[in-house]
C-alpha cells in the first residue's frame, strides 16, 4: 500500500520526467513552468489512490494520473487569462510572465499532452477510462462558461451555483477517483461509488475555497485576496448574503456589486464586512459540511481494505483544513 | 464509390447533426458558429476518400473525419485570437462577434468535441488511428509556435519556414488521410504513402495559400488581402524576396519591415511591388509545384483502384486551382 507522500512523489516525478517531442522550445517552457510551481497534485494522487485501493500494481495509473495533473494545469493556464489573474499559487501566471498569445498556445498544446499521457498507457480498459475523462474535460469547460456567464448576471440561484461548481471543480475529482479505481480493476458499483465521494468532496472543496478568497491567509493561499469579490463573482458566500441582507445592508451591497469605478481594496473590505455582519461564513461552512459528511458516508460503502480507505479518508480530510 | 461531393455531404450532414450534451448554450453557439460559415471540408473529405480507396464501407471513418473538422476549426478560432484576425471565410471571426474569452473556451471546447468523435467510433485500430491524430494535434501547435516566433525574428531560413508549415499545415492533412486509409483497412505502406501525399500535398496548398494572401482575390479568399505582409509573416515569398534584392531594393524592404507607425495598405502595396519586380510569384509557383508533382507521383504508387485513385487526384488539382 502506498501512502499520500509516496503517491505525490510518483505524480511529480512522472511531471518531470514528462518525455517532449516537442520541437519548439518556447512553446514547451511555459508547459514546464506551470508544472512545475507546486499545487498539491490533488486529483492525480486520488486517481493513483483509487487505484492502490482495488490494485497493488499502480504503474498502469501513473501516466492517465499525470495527463489529469496535465489537463487541470491546462485549464488553469486559460482561466487565468480569462479571470485576468495575475498570480497563481505565489507565481506570476503564464500570460503575466509571457504573454496571451503564449498562454492560449501553450495551454492548447497541454490538452494534447494530456492525451498523449493517457495514450502512453493503453490498459485494456483504455476506451472506459478515456471517456471518463473526456466527459469530465467538456463538464469543466461548462463549468467555466457557467462562471463567466454568472458574474455579468445580476443574481444567480443557490442551485445554479452548486451545479456550476458541479461541473468546474467537482467532476474532474469524480473523474479521477472513478479513472483510477476502473485501471485497479473495481467492479462498476465500487468505481461509482468513488465517483460520487469525488464530487461531493469536490463541492466541499470549491466552497472550502471560495471561503479562502474571502477569509484565507494570502501568503498560504498563493493568491490575491478577494479577487472574487472584485470580479462579482457569484459564490456561495455572495448569493447567501443576498438571500439574508435587508435594508440599508442590501442597498449598500447592491452598490457594491453596481459600482464601475471603485477602489479594489475598499470594495473588499466593505463586502467582507457585510459577509461578518451576516454571519455569511458559518452558514456557508455547513454547505460545505453536508457535502463533506456525505462524501464520507459514500467512501465507507466502497468493497475495500479499510486501512487503505483510511488513507484516502485522511487525505480528504486535510484538503478540506480538517486533519484527521 | 463516393465522389467529391456526396462526401462532403457526408461531413457536412455529421457536423451539423453533432450530438451535443454541452449544457451552456452560450459555450457551444460559437462552434455551432464556426462549422457553419463553411470551409471546404478538405481534410475530412479527404480522410473518407482514403478509407473508401481501401473499403466500400465508410461509416466507421466518419465520426474520426468530423472530429479532424472540428480540431482544424479550433485551431483556427484560437489562431485568429492570436492573428488578431478581424474576418475569416468573408465572417467575423469567432473573438471579432463574441470576445477574446468566448472565443478561448469555446475553442477549447472543440478539442474535447474532437476526441469524443474519435470515441464515438472505435474501430479496432482506434488506438493507432487516435495516436495518428494526437501527433498531428500537437505538431499543429508546434508549427503555430514557430510560425509566431518567426514573426518577430528578423530572417527566417528556407528551410525553417518549410519546417513551420510542415508542421502548421501539412501534418493534420498528412494525418486525416493515413486515418481514413487505416480505417478503411490499408496496410502499413499505403496508409505511409497516403501520409506522404498529404504532407506534400499540405506543402504545396500552404505555399499556395501564402500567395493567395498577396496575389489573391480578396472578394473570394474571404480574407482581407496582405494581412501576412503587415504582420511581416515570414513567408516563402518574403524569403525569397530577401533572397533576391539588392541595393536600394533591399534597403526599401528591410525599412517595411522595420517600420512601426505604419499605413497598412501602402506596406502592402509597396511590399507586393517590391515582390513582383523580383519575380518572387514564379518562384513560389515552382516551388508549390515541386510539392504538388512530388504528391502525386506517391499517391500513384497506392495499391488502390485507379477510377478511386482519379477521384483522390481530382480533389488534389482543385486544391491547388489546377483543375483536372
Amino acid at each position: 500500500m502506498y501512502n499520500h507522500s509516496e503517491l505525490k512523489e510518483i505524480v511529480d516525478k512522472a511531471l518531470v520526467n514528462l518525455s517532449c517531442s516537442i520541437e519548439a522550445e518556447k512553446l514547451f517552457e511555459p508547459v514546464r513552468y506551470i508544472l512545475s510551481v507546486g499545487g498539491k497534485r490533488l486529483r492525480p494522487v486520488m486517481a493513483l489512490m483509487a487505484c492502490n485501493l482495488f490494485s497493488d500494481k499502480i504503474d498502469d495509473a501513473v501516466m492517465p494520473a499525470a495527463g489529469i495533473e496535465i489537463f487541470h494545469n491546462f485549464t488553469l493556464v486559460h482561466d487565468d487569462i480569462m479571470d485576468n489573474a495575475p498570480v497563481r499559487r505565489s507565481f506570476p501566471t503564464v500570460h503575466s510572465k509571457w504573454d496571451v498569445n503564449q498562454a492560449i498556445l501553450s495551454g492548447d498544446v497541454m490538452a494534447f499532452i494530456a492525451n498523449d499521457c493517457f495514450l502512453q498507457a493503453p490498459s485494456p480498459s483504455f476506451l472506459k477510462v478515456f471517456r471518463v475523462f473526456n466527459n469530465a474535460a467538456v463538464e469543466v469547460c461548462t463549468g467555466q462558461q457557467l462562471d463567466m456567464d454568472y458574474e455579468k448576471a445580476a443574481i444567480v440561484s443557490h442551485d445554479e451555483y452548486l451545479r456550476m461548481i458541479e461541473m468546474k471543480t467537482a467532476a474532474l475529482v469524480a473523474a479521477s477517483l472513478k479513472i483510477g479505481a476502473i485501471i485497479g480493476g473495481s467492479d462498476d458499483r465500487d468505481s461509482d461509488l468513488l465517483y460520487d465521494f469525488g464530487r461531493n468532496l469536490g463541492l466541499a472543496f470549491q466552497i472550502q475555497d471560495d471561503m479562502l478568497d474571502i477569509w484565507g491567509n494570502s501568503a498560504l493561499f498563493g493568491k490575491t485576496r478577494g479577487g472574487d469579490i472584485v470580479a462579482n463573482k457569484k459564490t456561495f458566500p455572495l448569493i447567501k448574503a443576498f438571500e439574508l441582507a435587508e435594508g440599508e445592508t442590501l442597498k449598500q451591497l447592491q452598490n457594491e456589486l453596481a459600482a464601475r469605478d471603485f477602489d479594489p481594496e475598499r470594495k473588499v473590505k466593505t463586502v467582507t464586512e457585510i459577509y461578518n455582519q451576516l454571519k455569511v461564513r458559518e452558514k456557508t461552512e455547513i454547505l460545505a459540511n453536508g457535502y463533506y459528511d456525505q462524501a464520507f458516508s459514500l467512501l465507507r460503502k466502497v468493497s475495500a481494505d479499510e486501512k487503505r480507505k483510511q488513507e484516502m479518508e485522511t487525505l480528504a480530510a486535510s484538503l478540506i483544513g480538517r486533519e484527521k
